[in-house]
């Protein structure tokens, strides 16, 4: 690991550059308090909400915190590398890597595709396991974003396909994959205190999902699609939220505090692909709705079902929160795509190509818009499947993880 | 419950659209970061200050969860339903609601006058008569709203009147009609680590009092309002914090975390109508500390005095930290509207219309709109006092809650 | 204490003012995100990072919370005095004090250096000795930094020789003389949620820093400078949190969790003197990775030596995670400034006073910059020990805390 670093080192020390203060955009302070949030999203929300069994909290922010630290480096360096190969072509007189005021955004955007594949098996792999499936991951997550985005030219503002497909599929193709050598006698044992830590995760998932929606993606970003992104973010997920607490009272006459943890973000998660899409906040609502009856009763059904009939002891419940919302979120933006409605949509909402950048493609292109958005999900959902068998196999030559000692702090600290 | 958001849902594809790109200010940079701390102000504040006791945390926070929800999307509907009554009249060409930068930011005043109210019951009420407690109170808030900004034309920037007073004395309202029938026969019990958890919440409430003061109310928000309202209101919850901590350790010789988990913040809700009056540090530093005092001497005296006399089981003390401040600080802004000192004024801070909006109307009228604030002081009181009424008598019908499952989680968990 | 408020409140009345809005800038909406990161960063971050023994959790929140809103106040007030007293004069015209957009963001970093130092004797110190370390720590404070940064005009954006040096220094002094009188027999016991919560604390501590180290300094700031302290810190804490991994698995063949909570944060430290100097992310990311090896290498080895040595009982080890960085940092800031090469950095990056404030300066006398951080530095660390000094012998008057009562929160709730 050290030596893996000092190449990160001497990497940066190559190619990495602050960009020319002439090239930065007046950006600075809109930008910035989106990746802050995004941050805590990514320690605080996602770190606590893994951290729900409290006989492996500690690995799980640990961990997280570690991971996320790598994939800030390797994310800079590797999408660097990933769109000289693929989008611009090689110059050998400018062979530099620039950060500017959004790279850090969209590094958050790979450490957050790594947690939700880590949900799916978190618990069940030690350090080093997770270090190499990491290392794959971050490798493939950005071959796979830079197809998508700039050769397949997918509308995926909060990475709903290159983030969440990606890596709910990942990772439950490695929790199948590590069921072969670490089956779970058990589940993992939470109690009260615990699952307030990870209601700390959810909320803070919940509340800062708008600005990871946001945070990403547009070359140039305007009043109306900041608006029209955050606001079809925050109607979906207070409709996921209500759907999650219903379905939950109506399937057991109780709550369930694992729907309450898992279901009620995956409003956030569905509007990925579709928040930059759709104009109509009732869309966007019912969508959300939805979304969260589907996910709730994935949770409740589907979860328990793939793990007694194929062995995936999917931890979080990845699949059901982000994996299906992250799917369903990908063909909707294709619907939404190809059904733009050009002459409506502009008497309606006074959109045009200055305030809303797809806007001449959606209304040139709608059905083609929609086969690319189809294609880039199911591209990221291959390479997500791909990056997992990958890593699998390597995983096999170290594998430092007992099967007595899943869900099990105490080996590592 | 599926019925209701049905309806929502419906009106939603009615009524409710994005606002047309050309009436978006460039506000968004400054009032998205505010929206989120005022996010974090409800589900982590106001969540985990309920959560204070162990016996139903879970509770707490959850339902939190679900009301904002709620709240959220109802606020949209009944605020553009109200403001159209009262305000702009019905138009049969153009009947939708707009949603704007400000929109969700205005809809968490609501929720939090909702949590304010929450917290005087909060353990005593199961989650259907909640549900029926939350649809009165949004009812009766948007219409209240609507007549103390647009009617009655208070200056109430923070929502001292609308949120904190409104909330409080309704919650305390319904404490009263709730004892009737599930009278609790012994104290909530809180242990070391909920009442860390209760820590979070204060804290967060206490730092982004400022962001919540700040980011409502004004039609046109210059550099100096921003600065006057959030420069006052932190020096007051300064002033309340170290007010709080003399207090209590005079008291009891020791401190006393109920009184730190509430009293501390009642510097902020105290700031709620007067921040964007007043222009002098030293009346805010001068009022927080005094409010301190109060809340806290309210909460050791007081409140078990009205528990006792009258049956007032005030879970979380909301009348001496919510309400008296609320109350009073409704009062102090009249009598800072009613002594706004034109020449002074003027000389001392350069202050004119185009730098502070109320200044015109201040300068004019001044004992007019201190009688202006006192009317919105008491019918914010009056509204909430009825709006405890109204749903006291209809939660009558369902009341799915005994006395033995008073503080207690597992009932529904 | 309440005498000490009375006063507080009068100098308030006499001296302190709003800003006139025509001297307002339009850095709002930049500044308050920034300060309300940092607001997180004092109370939560040093609050929870110092409640890792469950045994006086509640103190070290509690405190945090009370000795910050007293700091706010008092630096206000003594910035204001000794900056007419050392930099602009006494002006019998104007003997205003003004509050403008950032003087709040400045308050905190004068809170953090005594939480710095605070958490080198957390738990040994009752509230009113606590309260006159407090007091002359915000005393020396302000002096310090007018010095350093007025009279010696170094350069420490982020407060690397004001804030974290002198905190850290006053901190351990502080700590040995405390040993005379209150020696702890035991080491604080901390359990396994006591270690959440100060993971908490860890966490929001490493994803603000850079809002820390930017939020404070310039007095012009650009895009660039923006981006360019943002972009340090960031990669530095990446690799400080990596090299605090890597190093503490290396020493113990496990993680132990006092490395990951107070070593992890070193690579902000470090870069509170050095991120506006240095324009190559390379150098940045070499340094964070390397103080991360120094810092978790101190707290395994150094820390207990000192106290085995010299009875320096460092309650969290802040003279590894911030004393040694912070030191270390200035001296790298010497390095950087001294070292500043004109063409090179003027080609790679497009550099000029206009975009870089610190530009002019660097170029014409790089060496004598590198000299003046040289002094800072050890002015800092000198007014840091004199600081100790003075309150530990003002303590010995009060000493209301013995032996039996170390670490233990009992006493005072």
């Amino acid at each position: 690991m050290a030596i893996v670093e000092v190449i990160i080192i001497v990497l940066f020390g190559v190619f990495v550059r602050i960009t020319n203060p002439a090239n930065l955009s007046t950006m600075f302070s809109t930008v910035f308090p989106l990746y802050q949030d995004m941050n805590v999203m990514m320690l605080i929300g996602f770190g606590f909400l893994m951290a729900f069994s409290k006989s492996f909290s500690w690995s799980s922010v640990t961990y997280t915190f570690f991971i996320n630290a790598l994939i800030i480096q390797l994310y800079i360096l590797l999408n660097g590398f990933w769109q000289r190969a693929v989008v611009d072509g090689f110059n050998s007189s400018n062979y530099y890597i620039y950060i500017n005021e959004k790279t850090f955004a969209y590094a958050l955007h790979a450490s957050a595709s790594m947690f939700v594949c880590m949900g799916a098996f978190v618990g069940r792999v030690g350090p080093l396991e997770l270090l190499i499936i990491s290392l794959v991951h971050i490798f493939v997550y950005t071959v796979n974003e830079v197809i998508c985005i700039y050769k397949i030219q997918a509308f995926d503002v909060g990475g709903g396909m290159t983030v969440h497909t990606f890596g709910a599929y990942a990772g439950v193709t490695a929790s199948l994959l590590l069921s072969a050598s670490s089956r779970p006698t058990g589940k993992p044992k939470s109690n009260y205190f615990s699952n307030l830590f990870a209601l700390i995760g959810t909320l803070f998932l919940w509340m800062f999902f708008p600005s990871f929606n946001f945070g990403y993606g547009y070359t140039s970003t305007t009043q109306y699609t900041q608006t029209q992104v955050v606001t079809n973010t925050i109607i979906s997920l207070t409709g996921s939220c209500l759907a999650t607490f219903i379905t939950s009272a109506y399937l057991k006459e109780k709550f369930t505090m694992s729907h309450i943890l898992n279901a009620t973000i995956s409003g956030g998660v569905v509007m990925g692909s579709v928040a930059g899409i759709i104009v109509h906040p009732s869309a966007a609502i019912t969508i959300g709705f939805l979304i969260g009856i589907v996910s709730t009763v994935a949770l409740h059904f589907l979860t328990p079902y793939l793990e007694k009939k194929f062995g995936l002891y999917d931890t979080c419940g990845i699949h059901s929160s982000f994996g299906l919302p992250g799917l369903l979120g990908g063909i909707l933006s294709a619907i939404a795509a190809a059904s733009f409605n050009y002459p409506t949509a502009y008497d309606a909402y006074g959109l045009s190509s200055t305030n809303f950048p797809f806007y001449d493609t959606l209304v040139t292109h709608p059905f083609r818009q929609g086969g690319l958005q189809i294609a880039a999900t199911f591209t990221s959902l291959g390479f997500g499947v791909a990056a997992a068998i990958v890593s699998g196999i390597l995983v096999r030559f170290v594998h430092d993880f007992g099967s007595n000692e899943i869900f099990n702090d105490g080996v590592y600290f």
